[in-house]
């Protein structure tokens, strides 16, 4: 299966006066995309069910912490109602915690960001990394590929 | 045709700590509505092609600004990966300015918010309201209903 | 006492593509005046220390909630690295709720909106109002005054 | 000089549901703290006048643009009324590029995020790099220092 290409609407609030989508808001896009792949949902068609196997929001036994994350943005986006694509993807699966890989594309197919995110399954109570069990594990292979590179690092 | 319904993403960055959708992040939501309903945006099937007569963004000749807002919170919203749906309807044509009414409808749909925006068309090189030309209020006409009633005001 | 005057810093990100701070994020600009009024907050020297009687936070046992709001945007407000100055007052205090009013005031002391917030005191546990207590009237009742007057409504 | 601290108000509204700062609002953070070291600003007692000599905004001839970011989050931020602290330096300077560094304080002290950014000095008509003067890399020259190292890269 490799990458995951989802679908995530730019809002017109994340431009900045420059008129691009701002800095801060394009990892909101990210967090986004990490949530459509990764989160359970209950009563939802899911879009890509076999990934959703991380818990999420206040109320679950488990969250994910974003304990790291770099980002190059290789072109301005503009604003459009059509959503940018952001194509996910495991860059490394370890113990408790997963490289996140994105390209995001511009409506018209133009890359304008590469990120990468590290993110830690932590157990809700006590805040320790809680380790993914063999399902979760099963359930994550099928979108490991290479990390991204970096160009200007 | 009266009102329409928007399917509007909520973002987990909406929730503040008290784990509802911020007071002033539903604005947003309603701004992303708005937009869909009303903007021009080229290459896109249009949704409701009918309303879509206001141009937007910072390279167009007109601009739309909102000059009052006023909303009734009734639920905490919670975050899903489903939409919230925004009914949209015109409460009140003027000159150059609309009054638009909205309900926001949580992914379960209950009513857990109720607004109106009164936003003005305006000469983006002046600043001064345009009025509407009459195919423009032709496209907006299916969409006029009685405004917005509010319980608390 | 009457009204109170708090400074609250702009961000770069609250502007939108228009190059004015966006209809939404001056809902957030009120937010933080209301919390730097009224919020208890420990081991720092209260700007107001009189009127910070209400708790928030996740952790507390009684929280604010935004009921209605209403605001009227008079002039664009551009970016600075000086403050707005949010004049904040209340209109009216009711058994377990306050309507809170505001004039927002540009850095060079230009009226550039006009709001009011009704916030409900509730219990974090049951979510059931909360009402005030004799100390916390006696608290609040400085900062009566008339409620704020709308001019479109 | 070296590196300069500089208080940046945290809002209510960076919090997301699990009740800490959200990982793309810190991003917001680091802009605010960036532009209170070098954007110029008129009629302003600057709190660091050497170093704001870069132009930002709008209508300005140059802009800043951010052409990459790195970030570890070392420890949740709560909210709190009082700002946190980010210490600020360059890291290396380039014909037209700053690498910016930072260390993100809580209010009590504590290290919570590390970061860096690599922004670039671009002609607003053009979009092409514009090489730093003379008198700006002089002015820029006193917060040099080593570049910030992260722990988990």
């Amino acid at each position: 299966m490799g990458r995951m290409r989802v679908p995530v609407q730019m809002r017109w609030a994340d431009l900045d006066a420059y008129g691009h989508v701002n800095n801060a808001a394009m990892l909101t896009l990210l967090e986004e995309a990490r949530i459509a792949v990764f989160w359970t949902s209950q009563g939802e068609e899911s879009m890509v069910s076999g990934a959703k196997v991380l818990s999420g929001g206040p109320g679950s036994d488990t969250h994910t912490l974003v304990a790291r994350q770099e980002i190059e943005y290789l072109a301005p986006l503009s604003y459009s109602q059509d959503p940018v694509g952001v194509e996910l993807w495991i860059g490394q699966i370890g113990g408790a915690s997963l490289l996140v890989c994105y390209e995001v594309l511009t409506p018209t197919g133009e890359v304008c960001a590469r990120a990468a995110s590290s993110i830690v399954k932590v157990d809700a109570g006590t805040g320790r990394p809680a380790r993914f069990s063999d399902a979760e594990r099963e359930a994550l292979a099928p979108l490991v590929d290479d990390p991204v590179e970096f160009r200007r690092r």
